[in-house]
């Protein structure tokens, strides 16, 4: 590394939300209660340390605040970033995997059932939100995903 | 292809998909109705009829008989078959691909907030369910997709 | 393949393109030609020929006049097409790639320009029109492709 | 690295542009200011900034003047850059995937309309240029980008 | 397909394993029962009838017989076949899919564990066999699967 | 680095890796030997100090404490890992290879005998165990890996 | 193939091309004769029998009749087609690929040698001519294969 | 890095190409006027600069004097190079990409051309020179690239 | 296909190669046999049957009329052919792939002790012929394969 | 790096590799030299510098000393290397594609050949040994390369 650009001492994304893990599992805080003090979805909080959306300066100073590191995590945090939080299109954790399995099984599915009920267009993953909770089964406790997308038309010109 | 093979005259999956995908536009049913006469949810009947889940002898029996197509299709629903509806790792289609993009975006967000919520496991692709319904807004409607998977936590030996 | 497949004389969507690009070529007709008949912009008609839009009854029975092609071709134009025109992620025609290199080159100028202009969020690809004009020039007409995409903001949750 | 290489304290193109993009933040100043004083298009001056243009004497001159950074940044903003901005073919950023979407889905419709326009060749992405425009709207605003290249004929031999 | 080599009529490699597999269906036979008539393991003949491994001509003409197919199936069976069940690297299909998952997670330790057991040197795929079992469990069955591979050691030279 | 995340001295995954290799190769210890300290299987053991299990608090105290290296060791042991032990979809080292090998080959076979003796489902690689022994044999030592993986059945809805 | 595509019975390029180089390799002409009717050099004619370029209708009809083909073939020839000549990035075939190996060997000698020499921009491919010689040398016959391109400079904006 | 590496300084083929083409950015000398001194083509002078040539004892000290550049920079240039400059199978940059563009259309063309030229067999890239030269034109001066490799024709045995 | 293709029945050398392999086997002759009747080695008859080497008219009518086989084919045997055997980069057949494991394991190893030995260049993949044989161990047989290829030194320029 | 991780110092195989290949060049020592002392082929020798096969504790011992290098290189020496010498799966050097390009034009040939003679199976790369050597030609030396290794048949069960 030159010695003109040492000297700025940039932190980047990766490095914040290092930092920010680091400091949440230190403090022993989860998701959901980050979420009560910043007022958003713990998903939401979760992709944003994760460096996959963008907080405002409130939010942010908030973050660092119950976090307690350096401030100039805050600054990362509402800058936009480049998105896409896996190393390949394929991915090759278990956890991950099964979503990408879903998608390649029932990739199909979702178009026929989705076009018929709606028309032709897509669910939007940008005018979108989603959800994760616990449900409690006496046969082994279940993970229920919700996104929750608006529909957009394709439009003719 | 030879004489010998040529005489077995075998409808394989994606043949008896045409099949009833024609038949059922033909009729002018939607998978809801589908849906109603089968006893399955209209996600289900939609992977069913596109080679991706199995129907029992009953189910098939019965949507052959509202579609009217040839009985030899019952018999290759009830087949086990080699699943995975899509052309590529990554697809294409917009609609599909924003199911992609969430896995891409989202990834890391699963499982940190499903790992915090569960402990180390998965949620199960098999053990798994999924539900799409449309919720009216006047901003422009939205696509409510839930995937209900049985959490399976990491057996140590 | 099977007897009963054979039957049903599937007309799929890139033997319908193939016909319409026949006749359009045998009857010497313009995509600008076609464009003022159906009321769409030319560029919207040859993606629905080319399988990437979709018709009404109401355009896809003008067109299939104009072009005096089998009626059936126009039930093929009013189905919702799994879309993607090319073979590879990465094109080889030179016409094409040059699009694919504008995006290499210019994919990160955009989204510093989009974002500082509109804040985080996209241009979509759905909410979309574009535009393709010729500009005359003495050192050589110039191609004029306009992109006109809604932009959505990413939504908080 | 050894010794050798470390004293030659090179600045890279990465750096170059991290450096400036930190100035260019801290300093408040936008891509459209930066055109201004530079007298080139905002997107122009966006793709130099990102290692895809090269800039004059004059032009880098005045850009590390007005954002004050160290001068031999402005050496490399001279040099020839080895172009491509984006780290895969596909990219997942999905402001930046949404071009990829345009030309997989509309790359053929590019191919038949330039065709039918000009006679075959291609629109130059060398002797190109391009715009990025906000068109206010009440449904919301919308993005317009317009690329303009000459159109080269094929040339036979 | 050019008139001489229509007349040789040849059965290929995945039409025999279509006539047997119809075959066994139609008279259904499990592996198991194949088993016993051939006097080989039911993963072997599975194997042997999906294209993986060549039958003795003694064990083609009994299975012929069993499943009462076409002579001509049985040469077939006996050639040695170009290996290969799957037609991606990484296999869509979620049964076929945990076999590779198991080993992206756990290849290196089967690495670590068997080179610290056996020396440097491999487990053969060749000087191979494989089992398949049931085990009854209140739990849910297991499915056991048994690898007995010759251990090879490097030679040295 | 930025001098903010060096501060932070984080020990990654991979690091954790490498002392505890390190440590054991010192010590001259074996897996087996490993095993019967924690109560744990040899080949989970490697899997946990590879990084693709998560060892309990108690287990991780054992285990740095036999292996006398750093306390901060048995923290990273405890913190669940983004698994995936190998570097590309498709490796190269002959040992690991051969276990690809046998899913190209036998992948059919697995799915066809799988699902004849069970129904249609898959193998857990979740509630999964392995284990790998040596046989000794006079035409060479054998190795036995076995699967043991919970079987689970499609579930419809 | 529907009934209703039947009837059109377009020949397609890769069709034209094996009737032309059948009816080439009947006749004995070399590309060198052939060019000498067409007027234009034999690396081009080859090129347009090999659907890379497009004929006159002059030119085409002038090739048909000296080959002797069905002059439908003649039409093909007039139309645009979608370039590129390899099934794959990468070639196989050792003579093709020479050619990829000089440019990943030489790749970025082009570049700096060309852009030392003529400034930043590139050579054409689009107004491009070839040429292929034999230099007889007593040491083995040498190929002489001649590049010649417009130099496109980009232009700023 | 461990210390036992790091006190052998070694320097990489990389590094010698970054300190050389310093040196002649800072010197403003031209590959032409290298060449001239070396007694060497100036595209094979910055093959070797670039990584991709090996010069005999005598020309790398002819260069790193004229460079002014440390020593052991020549002893660098001497060893044979792990051959290929780009980081990809299709480069991204436009100038190379050209390259790569005229193999992908007009592959089928030289193995058509060559062939019927020369009989069955390659041009060498290894027994192969190369030329770049500048042609005036008004209309736009022009890249002459020459590839002069002998033939080689395939053996039997 | 069309009419007029259909009309020309022409004999790809795909089809070539599986008339020749099916009478080969049907008259029970060897590779060995065919080598003493053409006076080649038994690699390069096996080489140009399979489509990867091109025998001279002589060469072609002696196997046809030892094969017993329809002249025509003798003529697609004299045409040089699109050389490659294989379907992709990493062949998954077992006893092809563990050539390819050879070249990823001992790559290295070639380059380093071929240029040590004769300086920098190329074993010939063109001048070069190559040998199979049995011997014969208590052990178990060895395979031997011998590559003979020129050594092709770098020219310089 | 993290400190505990520094501290260990540990010297990787890619850095022995260097050392080595750093010392054997500043002695001035062949493959064939060190070969001799150490009592094992060049081509062997070769290969355990390269991290592609496991010295006894004496040869690693003789090489240090031969070599003059730091003796925790020979702990590094005979530690189980992860295999796999190149890069990509299609290497780019040329020396070492031919290799690559002999497999993919005569792979099918080693499997023809291969099995007539030996039966079905494979040649180990295990039990495997291979030598190079140069035959002194008038009209060019050669490389003659040959792979010695075990023939290992398909076991039934």
């Amino acid at each position: 590394m030159s010695k003109v650009i040492e000297k700025l001492n940039v932190l980047d994304r990766k490095e914040a939300t290092q930092i920010l893990l680091a400091a949440k599992k230190q403090k022993g805080l989860s998701y959901q209660e980050l979420s009560e003090e910043i007022g958003r979805d713990k998903t939401w909080v979760a992709a944003a340390i994760l460096g996959q959306a963008t907080m405002s300066e409130e939010e942010a100073l908030t973050l660092v605040k119950i976090l307690d590191v350096d401030p100039t995590v805050a600054s990362v945090l509402q800058q936009y970033p480049m998105k896409g939080s896996l190393d390949s299109a394929v991915p090759v954790d278990p956890l991950i995997y099964r979503f990408h399995e879903i998608n390649q099984v029932y990739g199909t599915t979702f178009k026929e059932v989705i076009q018929e009920m709606f028309g032709e267009g897509i669910m939007s993953a940008i005018d979108f939100r989603m959800d994760i909770q616990k449900k409690e089964d006496p046969n082994g406790d279940r993970v229920i995903v919700t996104f929750d997308g608006k529909f957009l038309p394709y439009k003719k010109w």
